[in-house]
């Protein structure tokens, strides 16, 4: 089948953290990997495939194909597409397919650094500006719990190794990971009183929202660390606020926050238990090379007609 | 033969980080350990070996051992040995060993977390105190020179096997270290400009001194950045603060400083490329395992005749 590609929208990508060039650079990138796999980058209205280059709003998707409705297959450009769930745009007869798993090596990094960042007090060392003598906790041969089991938890599991962590996974189904204790979600309750480090790393469905409250705060040890690299709705703000305050648990990382972003004079920004490091887990140029990856995968097996890679499970939300 | 092993000192030991009880606790676990390998603490008169507890200044040490020549061993504290050396302690006619490779664990976590906290800009993120997006670096792939090859190189190199980095292990005799790619000291000018990562992680000599100023700073990249895990006087610091400023080269982690502890109002707090983190990198209970652990090993070993662990080598002074 001949993959006639439209790649949008042209121009106007809102890429915060990158130099003016960037929209371009990214573009070109994809362009060049439609191609390469033998797909045509063509204008929308012949097109039957699309590449979709903006996050956030689901509107203008929305709007497109509508217009569009010779479009058979989307790309979408992130892994979280929990927005475009809940704005019902994956009701409609196409196939959706995002960038899960694609990112995942570099948001398993940032967990792991920001565990260790925790655990080594650095928020206090950065902002003492003097010689300030802490006491470092060890993630050697902790007990890890990381809820979700999609690439950010297998990477971060791969980068654990050496460690010799305790790792448990909680995923919705309990289908084990490879070598790795998993367990069924409903199991959180038990596991929580013997975890030293919480990593949330799940997708963010109705089911998921607000999984972590004041009541799955109160169950962690006191020395427990929460690091948050999925999405900030997962957790309850204020209970985790009022939880590290009162030192119900040691500290938190969080990569995502809910709301996002955090504002100015949120109290967690003056906790030195808390790192807050912006949604900057991915590096642009890593996110380029990646997604021009999964658009020539994915474009070669549309044009054979085969199960594309990253699927949107509709139902699911993900 | 036996071992009837001396305890010293008493109750002054120096533990700023830990609690009241800390002195007790440790000079207890070393007791046990002592008496675990059927050694018997000891008097000083009657010891024939000691366990030396304070670190830092070797005056009290060397006046010790004058009042006590009937001592055979000595175990000292830590890994690092230099101002022992410098003092001539070694030169008697005594056998010493130090807590060499014994700490190396979480030294190498603490070097992978500075290298992490250094790429995603945790300084910064942890001063704005407020959302702001940073472009991360991921270790992933990168090239990282290792000047040392004790147990500190080898505790990094293990935890950077996921990562996928090339590692390059400098050392003084370029002896292979394990599979990883060995080198002599005097191909680091050769390898510097092919350095994303530097860290240090070598014993303090009259030749490691300074062994990196302002000449090995230039010959890194742009983009590189340097962690200090061994000690402060390898590191010309003027020149350190002034490549950092200029942006000669992009961060430095540093858990050593030259002079230690760095100044109040030295330039390198202002800077949020630089992380300094105060000589914390292994922890109270660790430190205390650990030097239990040697000293139960090192008095069966003398029990029965057997060469210690960690012997000194009196003339490369570590």
């Amino acid at each position: 089948m001949s993959a006639r590609v439209a790649i949008e929208p042209r121009g106007t990508l809102p890429v915060p953290r990158a130099d003016d060039g960037a929209s371009a650079r990214r573009a070109a990138a994809i362009e060049a990997a439609v191609t390469a796999a033998g797909g045509v980058p063509t204008p929308a209205a012949e097109a039957n495939a699309l590449v979709w280059l903006s996050v956030g709003d689901p509107a203008p998707l929305t709007a497109y194909l509508d217009e569009h409705p010779g479009i058979e297959w989307v790309q979408l450009p992130w892994a979280g597409v929990e927005n475009f769930a809940a704005a019902g745009v994956f009701d409609r007869p196409v196939t959706f397919t995002c960038a899960k798993a694609s990112f995942a090596e570099q948001v398993g990094e940032h967990a792991l650094a920001q565990v260790l960042a925790l655990y080594r007090h650095f928020v206090r060392q950065a902002r003492s500006r003097r010689w300030t003598e802490v006491e470092p906790v060890s993630l050697f041969r902790k007990r890890v719990t990381v809820l979700g089991a999609g690439g950010t938890a297998r990477a971060l599991i791969r980068l654990l190794e050496p460690f010799g962590c305790r790792v448990r996974v909680l995923r919705r189904s309990g289908a084990p990971l490879g070598d790795t204790e998993t367990l069924p979600v409903s199991e959180l309750p038990a596991v929580l009183p013997e975890t030293d480090v919480l990593v949330l790393a799940l997708a963010l469905t109705p089911q998921t929202r607000g999984i972590i409250g004041a009541a799955e705060l109160a169950l962690l040890p006191p020395s427990a660390v929460l690091v948050n690299v999925a999405r900030g709705a997962h957790v309850d703000t204020d209970a985790l606020t009022e939880a590290l305050a009162n030192g119900t648990i040691a500290g938190a990382a969080l990569d995502v926050t809910e709301p996002e972003p955090l504002p100015d004079g949120h109290p967690l920004w003056d906790l030195d238990t808390v790192l807050v490091t912006s949604h900057c887990a991915d590096s642009f140029e890593f996110v380029t090379d990646q997604l021009a990856a999964r658009v020539r995968e994915n474009v070669g097996r549309f044009r054979r007609g085969e199960p594309l890679d990253g699927l949107v499970d509709g139902s699911a939300g993900y």
